[in-house]
């Protein structure tokens, strides 16, 4: 302990004192816990990681008032809001770029309804690379103000995210770029299966019974299920935790698929939902969730957004975590999962807290950035027409 | 590395292989770097850490492409706004309220004019305790926002924030709360210290030649002074980093006392300038940090506030770190600290980039939660007129 021999005042300001030596500082050097801890498992060569900027390795709460509040003696939240740009689509951000930066490229590009959007932004500012980011037009200003503060080039998409995804996937293969998109590149699975390795680490090498996460798209949940499965594979457990999927009541086509029941249209609606980060209408690898939830057990249920909203200001009040509504999804889908039978307060219970909302420094975005494109020559002629500028570029990786 | 032996399509869904086998994952358990790590120089008893949130091992990031945009071979950047609500306040409130857990107090306050209110209102909430925050009338309604969702308790003093000090200390010594308050308590000096262990241990257990902070109160400079100061108690080194504190041009108090210059008018004015954060017209230990500053052979400087939006803008662009404009103060100093001769961009510079901005899962602030008070009695019959109610309490601690 900190043994406290006195006190003085310097300058006005009480200063503590301790019986000082060159044994009160560690002996060992610090190592920082990152998801390049899992090397062995990831498709990258040897040598020094190249991102030069720490992701993964984010707590495993045990959020004792939580605990006693809900009355789940055994849950833990795995607190995905702490990588940088605040959301696990950090990881998967880093990895793609670890691969890129190897193969010597220099541009990346994904589509995106917000957190992979600003992730990409700032993860290609880090390491160098420039980001071509395409999002729907209804993509909010504070939303555009963090990409741009990045430096990212904004393509709005008039067709809306499907189009959006279309056209960053064909501009990547046309010129070159690196895809980042989501369920594309089978990198970004990759990287988010390090989550499912930390938990087990995290637990002292044992796996939770449950564990509970939002879905949008699809690649978290499926990646954690590969990331359980690989521990299986090398013989270091032999039984995966239940995965159980949530989604927003207004957008559920998956939670629907499971039940094998018709979708609604008021049950597809993105816009109809604050959950924006996981309301996706044709969900990019949506059968590979619903493999992987029956594959290990588990479930998809469907949370409001009162439920979600509650969930925040829950994880807020007696965690002391901060989330956005689809972050928080994992937490109002736990109250439902027990009321369908599908996880039990009394077992070991993960949640993903998957984001929290981040402010640009100024409010505002940066016009020149940002274009409203239909079409892959709209793109190309809005960055060709800042070729030799400081800040442009010609449309080449 | 790893050794991708394949990859399979499972539901439409590409899968990489490996060579699996138990020694793909590491043997020793992973470890996260905390504040806690020098537990030998911190007042706090043996035991078990209370405080259920991990604190401080931030990065230190070599930032590669802004070393090359400044032209500054060996910059360093420590970033804060890795902890849980993003800036360096959280070191504070972490150790304050282990101190407290182990005093058995329940109820913790502070003034503040932004990120100690809203690092107390969550870090309060991690630990099961109640937070009683008193900030001026002009507190933005998103800081509210996040301090409501955390379950604070808001007093909006009308005497600005001079008056929300003076009541949170009487409070504080009338109820027997715990006393976070910047400058008074001598517990968050130790905290913040653990910023210059980290940087020096991460550096190969050396020293920089300059550390760059932004001064409001200033306890964030004192508590560097005093780290390094112990590393050189500890025989561990017989030098200390030259300290450059950095102030908003509009409030810039202690620039004109180092300069031995009156300060104008026009240059007391916290409300010109967007760093809120470190605009204090009587800073609680200035005269500490002046003292500080000399004892090091640093500095004192001036930056506007396009410097430090333009800084901002940099760090989210050249190295992917978000930070408002008090977090990139640091950096817009760095040019003025070169400008005047205070630092070579040759030296080892290591810059503090001390907070970003969150923003709350719901915009607005539960007016249930924020009172605006002149007096103790009000604080008093705003509290005890919610005695008995789920989320009301007395005054006693």
């Amino acid at each position: 302990m900190g043994s406290v021999t006195g006190s003085v005042d310097l300058a006005g300001c009480e200063r503590l004192q301790y019986d000082y030596g060159p044994d009160r500082m560690p002996k060992n050097r610090p190592v920082l816990f990152t998801m390049w801890r899992y090397r062995e498992l990831l498709p990258i060569p040897d040598g020094p990681v190249r991102y030069p900027v720490p992701i993964g390795g984010t707590p495993l709460l045990h959020a004792p008032a939580l605990r006693h509040a809900l009355r789940t003696p055994h849950l833990w939240l795995k607190d995905e809001t702490r990588n940088p740009s605040a959301s696990n689509k950090d990881r998967a951000t880093a990895l793609v770029i670890e691969d890129g930066l190897r193969h010597g490229l220099r541009t990346i590009t994904t589509a995106s309804t917000g957190n992979a959007a600003v992730s990409t932004a700032f993860g290609a500012a880090a390491a160098g690379m420039r980001a071509v980011i395409f999002v729907s037009t209804d993509c909010s200003p504070e939303k555009l103000a963090l990409m741009t503060q990045a430096g990212a080039w904004v393509f709005q998409a008039r067709g809306g995210y499907a189009a959006a995804v279309d056209l960053s996937r064909t501009a990547a293969r046309t010129f070159g770029w690196l895809d980042r998109n989501t369920g594309v590149n089978p990198v970004t699975i990759e990287a988010k299966k390090t989550v499912a390795f930390e938990v087990w680490e995290q637990l002292g090498r044992r796996l939770p019974d449950v564990v509970i996460v939002p879905v949008g798209d699809g690649p978290t949940l499926v990646a954690l299920e590969k990331g359980f499965a690989e521990l299986v594979s090398c013989g270091l457990t032999t039984r995966q935790p239940r995965l159980i999927g949530v989604q927003a009541d207004r957008c559920q086509p998956l939670v629907r698929a499971w039940l094998g029941e018709p979708v609604r249209p008021a049950e597809l609606d993105p816009a109809a939902t604050l959950a924006g980060g996981i309301a996706v209408v044709r969900p990019a690898i949506g059968d590979a969730v619903l493999d992987a939830v029956r594959r290990t057990g588990g479930g998809m249920v469907p949370v409001t957004d009162d439920a979600m909203l509650s969930a925040a200001a829950a994880l807020a009040g007696r965690a002391g975590v901060g989330a956005e509504p689809a972050g928080a999804a994992a937490l109002a889908g736990l109250e439902a999962a027990v009321e369908r039978g599908l996880a039990d307060r009394s077992e070991t219970l993960a949640l993903l807290v998957t984001g929290r909302e981040l402010k640009a420094s100024d409010a505002t975005y940066d016009p020149r950035r940002v274009t409203v494109a239909e079409s892959l020559d709209d793109v190309e002629r809005a960055l060709s027409s800042r070729r030799g500028t400081t800040s442009g570029f010609s449309c080449s990786a």
